[in-house]
């Protein structure tokens, strides 16, 4: 895998090279550009180079393998796979802002680092930078199709926005629905993949009605891996993870848990949740627990698993139905099984 | 001037709209359109319709104008304008949340009325908004044209993003010198009106030469802009610009009248002017008098108006440079006449 994605790791590199050479070295001034380097996984906090990329960069692999399925090169793909890499970490710096997270795989966040308003600007830098390379990637296609490239990366990149309004509006309310839920997923980490696999289809040259079957696989692949997500926010082990456990909980995130508490618990608990969750601050450790023992009690765990499973079907089901030789889409089929069993 | 405009309104307003109709009406949760819509000037805190938009408009109007001085119509620029102004407003409400500015066109920020998390959301939201106008107005250009109009735009956008940690990371310094102030607000304000009279002589079908030098005419105006708002921070009139007097110096802003106050000072009077602005917070209304006093006894009133007619000139100059008949660039003379006079 390291290898694989070896080609999007230097489009990245260069186009943020490009424009850091650019910047001025005024004495005192933050180097946003390394700033935005240490995000990515390349610089530490000190901006010396690390070993290895960290992240998992989920993402452009599939869309670097969906651009093989349907036909091409790892390095067709390269430059948009850069750009749908560098839109997911500009939301990530952004998100962690909105979300005081004060880690980010296993590092200090960006803000927790540089302060809220130099962050905000470190996130602007790589939505710029991705449309730059989303641009290269448009240059080397037909016309046409190169612009329905763009116009869809940021039509993405709305729905994106759009997902985290709904996430943090939903902060406020006692109650969201199943449906609400799915419906902010859907836009929050669902859209990103459905774009990441119809792109790579997109740039192999794939008809629209192909690149719209692969986009369906996408976004399963996307709202089974946030569901997935949900689920290790609350049992995930804290070594693999990086966050306490049940830290979710103890945060009092909206996850889907929670949802499927409050639909099949009893008044009598309901009310006690919506009581425990009225809290401003984190929630103290004796609440986690009790929330864990009732999560037990109801059959969540189980509920999670069989969602994630179903999700993960239909993923596959939709491998399928993109009628390509098996040996094309195996590739993609394993990111399905890795996702499945995906503890971190 | 309102008439002149419109075409840009509308273009923004379909822009917005198309997207707007894409978002679920969940209950409780932030109409995230309408919160661009406000900031626009287009509707009021409750999301009711405003009688007239606010802002200045002032760049999109640069855009028309070189579109038409460059043998084009306002039509043709329309959309680019569109962009540019989208574009700016997303800076605005970023700026805004890392300034703690409370107001904005004598009405609350955005972070000041939906919180700091959603308003980062507005602005990301206007970015990508900005992208889809700026595809518009590409797909009516032959695509290198096309292509050029786009990575221009962002790497407009990127210069932007890096004046603006470049005046943050300004803050926390004792001095800035006159070089690196001009460095900073060339990316923070030039970049962008350079870009708007570039991109307008460009969709008119403009050489690239010719289109440099419309570029460097909205360099000129742009830095003459920037020093003229740095003027009006200290000595404006609160009725016009909506702020109180010497706000700026309240705030400790290192402007460019303090620039000017710290090079020609006394040892004595420097030295004080250090220790007044090691405050954490704003300036008591003691000191902003004695900055004022001070700004007076050392003529930078006087040197500050110099500054702005030399960058006045100077724009002229580069109008004179595009070797176009007069009547053509009347209407940019007039932009240039307008801003040597502007209170507000």
């Amino acid at each position: 895998m390291e290898s694989e994605i070896q080609v999007v790791e230097d489009a990245m590199r260069a186009i943020v090279q490009r424009q850091a050479a650019r910047f001025p070295a005024v004495e005192g001034s933050l180097p946003i550009y390394r700033v935005l380097s240490y995000h990515l996984g390349w610089l530490d906090e000190r901006f010396q180079p690390t070993g290895v990329s960290s992240g998992k960069r989920f993402r452009p692999l599939l869309c670097l393998r969906a651009c093989t399925a349907a036909g091409g090169t790892p390095q067709q793909a390269a430059w948009i796979a850069a750009a749908i890499e560098l839109l997911h970490n500009f939301t990530l710096i952004h998100d962690d802002i909105q979300d005081r997270s004060m880690t980010r795989r296993h590092r200090p966040t960006v803000w927790a680092l540089w302060g809220d308003a130099q962050a905000i600007n470190a996130g602007d830098a790589l939505f710029a930078l991705s449309q730059l390379a989303a641009l290269e990637a448009a240059s080397q296609l037909e016309p046409t199709r190169g612009m329905e490239l763009l116009s869809r990366l940021n039509e993405t990149a709305l729905r994106i926005v759009e997902g985290q309004v709904l996430d943090l509006s939903f902060e406020s309310r006692d109650e969201v629905t199943r449906d609400e839920y799915f419906g902010m997923i859907e836009r929050k980490t669902a859209a990103l993949t459905a774009y990441a696999a119809w792109a790579g289809a997109m740039v192999a040259g794939a008809s629209s009605e192909l690149a719209e079957r692969f986009a369906d696989f996408g976004r399963a692949l996307g709202l089974g891996f946030q569901v997935q997500d949900d689920y290790l926010g609350v049992w995930g082990d804290p070594l693999q993870t990086g966050k306490a456990r049940g830290d979710d909980l103890r945060r009092r995130k909206k996850s889907l848990p929670i949802l499927i508490l409050l639909e099949r618990a009893s008044p009598d608990d309901r009310a006690w949740i919506h009581f425990a969750w009225r809290h401003e601050q984190d929630l103290d450790p004796a609440t986690v627990e009790r929330l864990l023992t009732l999560l037990e009690q109801y059959g969540v765990e189980a509920a999670m698993q069989e969602t994630v499973r179903r999700l993960h079907v239909e993923a596959l089901a939709c491998l399928g139905e993109l009628g390509l030789p098996a040996e094309r889409t195996a590739p993609l089929h394993e990111i399905v099984e890795r996702l499945a069993v995906r503890e971190a």
